[in-house]
């Protein structure tokens, strides 16, 4: 309780800022109203009629929204350190950030997990991180890290931790297993909020997922999923990032369906930089979902107030007395362009830039680690019998699940030649074993060369996809040399790597140098055939992501994500 | 967690009962889809399809809907005891009840609470109390108790303490009174719910009360009130009681808007037991919501889901895995009539009959205490100057708040004697000091007799209002005799008397008797005159009531509730 909050409405104490003259969007009731908004000690003490502000900015009629909430993202798919993504988020109007740092927690583990937190900390955005419950995501993979029980209870007392991440283990869930009933128990008895992720998971086996204290899921690709995980009682995060895209399909059914809504939230879950900095995050889902027809002040509550409710967040989301003064200006509800982003009441952009980086550490450097020589051999055709029949990993067009496909191994040479199949391996990179897991993947597009990388959800070993053993060889070796990062390489020659110099997962350089490399690279990657369908490096990194149905590669071998098993 | 859940889901273990062939409410996308509900100790395992259980009941396609939420009422008020109280909500599906007994604390401090919390937590309901904020509501009258800052954080420590109750000192709040300042941040600082109370407040008022960190507000008469208030980042408790009718304007307005509900939730704050009994509490709103255009599914859900999350009540108000078993299932959605009523996956009302009654003990009875002697000239027409003009409180036909008229002293006595005006006057009854408040009254009603009950907000002093001070001294006196309770006179005789034995609030005879005696004695009131626009007592309960505008009187003397003093 603060006084001066009540001195400030009721007129009798100057504000330190009041936003004069603005359309004020009203999340409670999905409508617009005009008023000023005057703040004190970072937060909104009144909205109506004032002038009485040591300071007013006059937003000539434009929209003044509460701060918009990434509910679920893992920072390091931007590729950039927690403040570069940072920036770009708040630039486009998000002021309070939820990530689950679980990829650099499948490197690093706990150290990692504190770099995460320390680095988004000390910028002007509300950084919540869900302490990530799946490192590894599955036992059918080899991470840098294996976090148990005892440490994710640890991490419980960290400011800035405010739940259980994305429990992937669903069969874990389903046959209680005691590990994991641990963590969920921990967190639960704790009051936190513990996110899923339950792709394609229905019926009984849903009902028995939820049953264990699940609150979230993320994964929903059509209006029925959603719909059946919202009637169980989840809440719903649409997804819409770099290689997801499943706005349009939830959307449209809710719109169709006149359904509410409250318990939708938006999130990108791996959106890369270059995406952000050209259309923002939330703001580009709430600008889609008012193109589907939804109501614009429906979405831009879904997009702030939604997930605040959602993740408990008493005083974030809304433009009222008593919340936090999280704003941001728009121009009008079509563009969606922020004229202003406060945060706390300041101008959050203005502070953002001004901020110094925390600089990772020497442990956080240097995390390829490859047992044994690599060569051609070590992807070579010798590894397939001519008399054999070998499934394929079947890329689906804008998606990150896969089909499951299959070749007769007399068929792969000149499938290969002709560009219409690739070899995918994976290598693991933590601890020097010299496990490989060799398959094979349609769909991706690549001709006459091989693309490399060292994020590979989650366990993030060194993901490589070619169309012969030769080109990935010299992908492998450019990865080794500069200690992780992406690569391309055609007809034998590397033509562009982009370092990720933290953890193989990150780059340390500045978001915009980055975003253009990002941009360069993958440019030359579609020209290189990869089907526009995908990211060239976000699509592929899901290749190896041993939760989603139905086919993967780790660096066991090829896994069946349906039925949780190595493919013989 | 629970374990058996998870089994029962899975179809792994039977359930204890599963409820099968049902048509879902589903709260969290206002829809309804066929399924079947299954339980096991006491909560929701899973809905779907499911068989395997120890009892099967096929509710052949009747809707399963969530147990009903009365988001705020004062059991008091219905002048039964809780376990009466209780039975009605159960009989039509309400099962979880927020009450503020703040009557009770006015006439006997926290052991009147403690009384209420264990006759009601007894029951097959959720039974919470918001501990009551304002004992006595303003310092403009003499209540039996005052409740000080001290004794409402010891209730904290309560089971069955949710929140604070309603806040109506606003003046108090504004002014930041350190008393009530107190109050509020020992809740706040505590985390719960704090109900506010703030009937016409709007504008620089509204924002300054409520950055004071209220979270609810039952006061709203129309849609623009409400709307105001939702915008302002109150929930609006929608009223529709048996003296304040508010549902109409407001679901009207929001239906219109097409304005999103989240926030909303309904309650009665006062509504008799016959009427509870006739068409129950929150199923009536909901009938009432629906009729007037609002989706059906959508008015469940402002009756359950909302309330439930608008007071932080995890595992209540849905029909989905993890959530408490409490269910109502309605016949049709037109009808509403509950064919089960389920708590904690039990029938409540088969339980709810079983149990016995908590006896009040005899320090709640015997709570009538008038100082002096009562005769005519208490009342009687030498308190008015025929060359003066008089104040009248004027009854505004089906609400509670009141205009201000005026009459010059010298058309009093055959105003009265046209039964055209009334004297009204509260005569001080719980500490002996012979205040006696009188004033004038237009609008009531009654004809050539008087009408008496020690019922009268908050403070509860006797309440007693005719058409000359003869009536009134028989009427006073019936009361004395009684120890408290309802009366009427006419021409000098007392024609009905309704014994209220529990603090001159409550009866403790049963039910459905103490239904029947109030539909008698109120009938008789309405055969005297009394307008059809009132309800003959519980309307009258509130002339007395000073947080509402804009005239009251209390024991004091004559009140201007818009200006907080006395008009002399």
């Amino acid at each position: 309780m603060n006084d001066r909050l009540r001195l400030v409405a009721l007129g009798e104490q100057p504000a330190d800022l009041i936003l004069k003259n603005g359309k004020i969007v009203d999340v409670f009731t999905e409508s617009v109203f005009e008023g000023d908004v005057a703040i004190v000690d970072g937060y909104i003490a009144a909205v109506g009629s004032y002038d009485n502000a040591k300071e007013i900015i006059d937003v000539q009629g434009q929209y003044i929204a509460p701060g918009l909430i990434n509910a679920h993202c893992h920072v390091e798919s931007s590729m950039a350190t927690p403040e570069a993504y940072v920036k770009e988020e708040l630039r486009w109007g998000v002021t309070t950030l939820i990530t689950d740092p679980h990829e650099i927690a499948n490197v690093m583990g706990t150290d990692g997990i504190h770099y995460m937190l320390q680095a988004g900390s000390h910028m002007p955005i509300n950084y919540y991180v869900e302490a990530p419950s799946c490192v590894p995501a599955t036992p059918f993979e080899h991470s840098g890290c294996i976090m148990h029980a005892a440490e994710m209870a640890e991490l419980l007392s960290d400011a800035g931790v405010l739940g259980l991440g994305e429990m992937m283990n669903v069969p874990g869930v389903l046959m209680g297993d005691a590990e994991v009933m641990k963590k969920l128990k921990t967190y639960q008895e704790a009051g936190r909020v513990i996110d899923g992720h339950a792709p394609c998971v229905t019926g009984k086996q849903l009902q028995g997922y939820i049953s264990a204290g699940i609150d979230t899921d993320h994964e929903s690709i059509s209006w029925d999923e959603a719909k059946e995980k919202l009637r169980s009682g989840l809440a719903v995060l649409v997804r819409e990032g770099s290689a997801c895209h499943n706005l349009k399909a939830i959307i449209e059914g809710a719109v169709k369906e006149n359904a509410a809504t409250s318990r939708m939230a938006f999130c990108t879950d791996d959106k890369h930089l270059a995406d952000i900095k050209n259309e923002g995050t939330i703001r580009h889902s709430i600008q889609l979902a008012s193109e589907l027809g939804m109501k614009v002040e429906k979405a831009i509550a879904i997009g702030s107030l939604n997930a605040a409710r959602i993740y408990g967040l008493k005083d974030l989301g809304a433009v009222a007395t008593g919340y936090q003064a999280d704003l941001v200006v728009f121009n009008n509800l079509e563009e969606l362009i922020p004229s202003y982003v406060f945060h706390k009441g300041q101008d959050a952009w203005k502070l953002a830039i001004k901020e110094t980086w925390i600089e990772p550490g020497k442990m956080l450097r240097g995390s390829v680690n490859i047992g044994g020589e690599i060569t051609a051999a070590s992807f070579g055709l010798e590894h397939f019998d001519a008399d054999k029949t070998y499934s394929v990993i079947e890329m689906v067009p804008g998606e990150i699940y896969t089909e499951r496909g299959a070749i007769s191994g007399a068929d792969i040479p000149s499938a290969l030649a002709k560009n219409e199949l690739c070899l995918i391996a994976v290598v693991e990179r933590h601890h020097a074993t010299g496990n490989i897991g060799l398959g094979l993947i349609r769909g991706y597009g690549i001709r006459n060369g091989a693309a490399a990388t060292t994020v590979g959800h989650d366990s993030h070993n060194l993901l490589v996809v070619g169309t012969n053993p030769e080109n990935m060889v010299v992908a492998v070796h450019a990865l080794q040399m500069c200690q992780g990062g992406y690569t391309l390489v055609e007809n034998g020659e590397v033509v562009d790597t982009l370092p990720l110099d933290i953890c193989g997962l990150m780059s340390s350089i500045a978001g915009d140098i980055l975003s253009e490399k990002l941009e360069k690279i993958s440019n030359r990657a579609y020209a290189m055939g990869v089907s526009p369908w995908f990211d060239p490096f976000i699509s592929l990194s899901f290749m190896a992501l041993p939760v989603i149905p139905k086919l993967r590669i780790t660096d066991i071998g090829l896994f069946d994500a349906e039925n949780f098993k190595f493919i013989s």
